[in-house]
């Protein structure tokens, strides 16, 4: 075949598979409007049944998941971390999974069991499920949940002067991708929680949520993109990472805006509150004995203001998630590419 | 590790998997009662959300789906043959994707124009999905449905005395693997159509119901086996499969019972209709113009009888169907022992 036929990036193939197919005639969301698939229930204004499919796959492979529990665990995490985002309250999940043949019982137990605790603290089920054999080992889940009497949480829908919020410090997903990739003796603990209590908070007040687990960058891309709109962090990087951060931080010599640039997230809800519901807001959170991590605000003009370190930055909300498409995948180009970039904005 | 900590069969894995999560108290079917998993809603006692994940994934690695067309029709048709075979109603699919990046954009919409005419044919959406790379392919899907206002049909429940059916005439499912696999002189059609249009009326009679997605002598061993019944074949096993397979047979010079032991079925419905249904059903069919075809009768032993050819075969339901399992999944090997067991069959 010839080159022209190939289509050669990651990107062009998933716009490809996923803006070819028409919509359900019931489905609220459109193409990458929500973390989650939802589909109004008939003859009900404010029912919904949400969905979503997320897979275990890349991760596996680049060896940044290794330890079966935390495959487990992730497998029922990262979608019911999405039905979280969308406000709704999960049922339960399926299981899509390849496995080789020659893994031990023990191996077997560990991945049960991380699977049995994820599901244990989001109160929910496993229903059933597919198993197939292969050398690899391939996960994949899909959550199923509802959304009653209330609206759905989209990642449209914020305005400028909005506060945008975290329910967490952040950093932790790129800080363990570190040192699970890059340097061993750095040990740094990851086991997400799916924000499932606070988005019952949330979804009361918030104009707009997605979750981190691409990260920070990332997620403000693809929220500036849909909305039209940028974001001013106020709040200097430095803060807002976690503290489990810090020493891979100190370390690795790195900014704080790189352990923020993704493509691997905490799992965190990244999420919009307008000012008349801010204050509103704050007290929900205070009467549940959370506290949120304000980050900053909506803003009206399409780019990205955050403080990094003595830096202040001026950038295309795109910039920081296009490094990782811009490397192909590849961790170690990845890598360089932050950087190189780290360097323009350092020396302009 | 030591020997004894491998679980060094796929049956011992899919059972130690399946079997080891507290099921959902909401969820009606226990494990392997049904096609798919049949969930009642809250509050109401005639309304069912029913799930089935399934993955294709063997199918590909042993190159029996090699044309991206039929991998995407069947990644649709799998789960929605078992949305059938419960008597339920479709809404949608969420795709599970793991793609080759150098795959051509042409070998990317052939794949997507046979997902979205099974689509079309079964009156569905694609509701969302999730897309890996790496360099195998190997796709899953999760389908969504609904039962409203009457009971789901389980595999369990037919009684001795009950008629078996099938929606049509079997063993395409093994002639086209066979001429995938052994003899590519001899080309069989292979795209199966999910009986949802069936079910409509088999749903109003029948007392269990499987479909034949890994051939009928699995799908009997099964249903026997959770049933603790057998079955009885009256109708000699020649003029059971469909006219697509005699080519094949004729020319491989196997026996009839070969084209339906297995692994790869035709997706038909497999049902039981109790004698006192039995007339009114047939009645149903012809006005809805299509005959199901007699297969025999449900027995209180546990055991199998059939004629092929000139044998008349008395046998354990499950012996058919544990030839693949013992072949460990090797295609040459299990061919081997199908051999074998019918010579043993032939000179007893």
């Amino acid at each position: 075949m010839n080159k022209s036929s190939i289509l050669n990036t990651e990107s062009a193939i998933l716009q490809s598979i996923a803006g070819d197919f028409p919509r359900h005639p019931s489905q609220l969301n459109g193409l990458l409007e929500a973390d989650a698939e939802i589909i109004s229930v008939p003859g009900k204004t404010d029912e919904w049944l949400v969905l979503k499919t997320d897979g275990i796959h890349e991760e596996i492979k680049e060896k940044l998941y290794e330890d079966p529990y935390l495959v487990g665990w992730m497998t029922v995490t990262a979608p019911i971390s999405d039905i979280a985002a969308v406000g709704a309250c999960p049922t339960g999940i399926l299981l899509s999974l390849v496995l080789p043949r020659h893994y031990s019982d023990e191996w077997l137990q560990q991945f049960k069991a991380g699977i049995n605790d994820a599901c244990s603290t989001y109160n929910i089920y496993v229903l059933g499920g597919d198993t197939n054999f292969d050398d690899i080992l391939s996960v994949s889940s899909t959550a199923i949940a509802t959304i009653k009497f209330k609206s759905p949480l989209l990642r449209t829908g914020m305005k400028p002067g909005d506060s945008l919020y975290a329910t967490g410090r952040l950093g932790m997903g790129n800080a363990y991708a570190y040192y699970q990739l890059f340097d061993p003796t750095i040990s740094v603990d990851y086991q997400p929680v799916a924000r499932l209590k606070e988005s019952k908070t949330i979804s009361q007040f918030a104009s707009a949520c997605m979750d981190s687990s691409d990260g920070l960058f990332p997620a403000l891309s693809v929220l500036s993109e849909i909305n039209g709109l940028g974001f001013q962090l106020t709040t200097p990087l430095q803060s807002i990472l976690g503290p489990g951060v810090l020493p891979t931080q100190q370390r690795a010599s790195l900014p704080a805006w790189m352990f923020l640039a993704g493509p691997h997230g905490e799992y965190e809800l990244l999420f919009t509150v307008p000012e008349r519901a801010n204050k509103k807001f704050r007290q929900a959170c205070e009467d549940e004995n959370w506290q949120p991590v304000f980050l900053g605000e909506v803003i009206p003009e399409n780019k990205l203001i955050f403080f990094s370190e003595s830096l202040e930055i001026h950038c295309h909300p795109g910039t920081i998630a296009n490094l990782f498409y811009e490397s192909g995948g590849n961790i170690q180009t990845y890598f360089e590419r932050l950087m190189l970039q780290h360097k323009k904005w350092s020396n302009p």
